[in-house]
């Protein structure tokens, strides 16, 4: 053994308590698209975002707030709310110093249960803010729990495959005694050439859901590494850009 | 659509909850090394398997039947117990005719588990007895589960390996929306030229649990296809050998 910190993988919200939350950072990854479009959102300059778990919590704090409310159901903006979940609906000239407050379901409550079991610290990641993600728990040396959202508790695909990218990036610094990241990490070797077509291959129940409602451009940005390269740090109910 | 049954793969015994278990088929997978020992005793001629959840219980039950007590903890024979969990140990010249009173863990909890939620059939499966388990759900026409017992909850590679060799033997005859499946049976193709040698480049945590006990050949064994290809059913209490 070394001093290395431990670095697990928990495939889904309810595999969440398997693991020490209260000594780990936990990076919550809801690829489709949540953590897409928070990165996003900050990486154009949102005051913050707030995760909010239901449509009537979203208007109250948005109204409190005045702040944009935002956030989908079945592919469509939720009744009562103003925009949706897609990452280009949060360009900078829209929300710039904004607070934008996002109602997701899987993401959401992960977050909230990682907050109530202790964590010492949330991020979110998605590839668009990969290399933001990898370097900052490189440079925090902490246990890290990387936590999937997942489909109704359900294992996916895409929120896996950005685990496994993580765990590319990171895992010379941790020890990894970890069944899921070492699965995670070979499902992303297996895709990385083109996580766009792997997901189609791997006929990702998500993948199916989302083109049907026509958002094969959605898919493509959130598999895209790097192009909205903030650091979503949860704080105090809302997340903000570090170090901005 | 079309009229194939359904199949899905639950990664953990903690996410079984999340499937249609009343309408299905129940697989329970403990490839290291539960599930692989039983249908090695059963293929040479145990009468039964009954899987307990306890020592206490095994002891109570092997004396109450007359049956062959057997289980381990922490890789030896457990106190109390008079053989162990290795396939090695029951062959035919001493299991035959016998009752095998067998307490596991993590495959007992599962089997119970899948019990109580009014599966309509389970079923165990392990490389050594694969075609068996792959012709029978093929035949049978239903909804399936492929049930990976997991190791305390957490997602391990092996069981999920052999999900994978049976969604690769038999998907052409089921509908699969399931990511949990797709992802099995890449893990599988990944692996399957050498599974003893993919099971350690994974650095799986159990692997590298029972080497340390000095079981490389339990593993070998474990991971080799229909050395013992009978399907092991459940029926009012304990593991039978289908059809014999």
């Amino acid at each position: 053994m070394n001093n290395k910190p431990q670095l697990f993988t928990a495939l889904s919200p309810a595999l969440l308590h398997l693991y020490d939350v209260k000594e780990s950072i936990v990076v919550i990854i809801d690829v489709l698209r949540a953590t897409s479009t928070i990165a996003t959102a900050l990486f154009n300059g949102a005051a913050a975002v707030i995760p909010v778990d239901s449509v009537p919590h979203c208007i109250d704090l948005g109204k409190q707030l005045g702040g944009i409310t935002a956030g989908e159901r079945d592919g469509k903006v939720a009744e009562g709310l103003v925009y949706g979940n897609s990452p280009f609906e949060y360009p900078r000239s829209f929300i710039e110093n904004k607070t934008l407050v996002l109602t997701t379901t899987n993401g959401t409550k992960l977050l909230h249960m990682a907050l109530n079991s202790g964590a010492p610290g949330i991020i979110t990641g998605s590839f668009p803010n990969l290399s933001a993600v990898s370097e900052y728990l490189i440079k925090e040396k902490r246990n890290v729990i990387l936590g999937c959202a997942a489909w109704k508790d359900r294992f996916n695909i895409e929120d896996t495959l950005f685990a496994g990218a993580v765990v590319s990036r990171i895992k010379d610094h941790f020890n990894i005694n970890c069944d899921s990241s070492n699965m995670a990490e070979g499902l992303y070797r297996e895709g990385e050439n083109d996580l766009y077509e792997f997901m189609k291959a791997k006929n990702a129940s998500h993948y199916h859901r989302l083109t049907g409602y026509g958002l094969e451009k959605d898919i493509r940005y959130c598999l895209t590494a790097d192009i909205a390269n903030v650091l979503p740090l949860y704080d105090d109910g809302k997340l903000i850009a570090a170090g901005l």
